[in-house]
């Protein structure tokens, strides 16, 4: 993941492969280099508005901060009571897998030296508010099941493409996130 | 969820608590008033960069469309092989999951009739890209940890100010499907 001179890059869908191939020997050589921690801020408005801001993260054994920090406001429709200045959360959910598939499928193809001309996909999620509202506890309050449908158009004959769309479920850290059970701690930060 | 007059609304946490109330008597009488399903669109831009876009969702027994849809890009950094056009996919992850979970304090505290005057939180996920680049089937792809950290100002003593953080984790939809299996299915769609 150094940055290097090169003459001419190798570019496979968007992707610079020889710098990707350059990353997993790096990561065999030292699979520290493979420790990543993300991070966000939170900032609540009023009611159901908040903004996360996403500036910095630590990999390759080091601190990587962006220029400009990202920010991106979430709220609730009307109908469920907020003013809509943003996606809500659980739309902010599908966006992250949307992207994660997406970007899993472009990067593993490019690697398997598969060109990718389009691809466009589509998801829904079907959530049972009696869970959250904690009307009936043997409602999961989280979707109760999430589909997405890509579209592609690949060099690949017609019988190969479901293989490559394969790619992202297989590698998404974001579908594994959603079907593994993830610890995460919520505390007080005193 | 109805539109009412109100000569005052009764706001808690710029929360209409009695409308909060009416939506959970009318989920109470026809629980299929809280049937939701949540959409999201991607279309892939080149390399790691995609957008999402987001405009409908059924819920109440009808379909609503916002004014204008809600974009979202989506990239990697350069050290990942992008161009940072935006937060990357696990980063994405991370704001739902702080959006819902501020979210879900602030609605279940308005019901509760505690007020809360300022809120902040940071959040942190470590992740071992061992997983995503295939190299070690053993590392998940995903998340291996995420960490929230709260900071609130509310009416309420010290000691209750876990309890109501706890609300949450409790009740937030994104946090219930980060740490159960969710089922997705990723179809090629013909």
């Amino acid at each position: 993941m150094q940055e290097q001179a090169q003459v001419q890059a190798n570019m496979v869908n968007g992707v610079d492969v020889d710098k990707l191939f350059g990353t997993i020997d790096a990561v065999k050589a030292a699979p520290v280099v493979a420790t990543f921690r993300f991070r966000a801020n939170n900032k609540w408005l009023g009611g159901g508005h908040n903004r996360t801001t996403i500036t910095n993260f630590y990999g390759t054994q080091q601190e990587h901060e962006r220029k400009e920090p990202f920010t991106l406001d979430a709220d609730e429709p009307p109908v469920l009571l907020g003013e809509d200045n943003g996606p809500n959360p659980v739309e902010y959910a599908l966006t992250a897998l949307a992207a994660c598939v997406t970007t899993s499928i472009v990067y593993h193809a490019a690697a398997r030296g598969v060109t990718i001309h389009a691809m466009e996909s589509r998801l829904e999620g079907d959530i049972d508010l009696q869970g959250f509202l904690g009307l009936r506890d043997d409602v999961p309050r989280g979707y109760k099941q999430i589909r997405m449908f890509v579209k592609i158009d690949a060099d690949a004959p017609p019988e190969k493409l479901a293989e490559i769309v394969k790619l992202g479920p297989t590698y998404s850290p974001v579908f594994d996130t959603f079907t593994r059970p993830v610890p995460v701690s919520v505390e007080l930060d005193r």
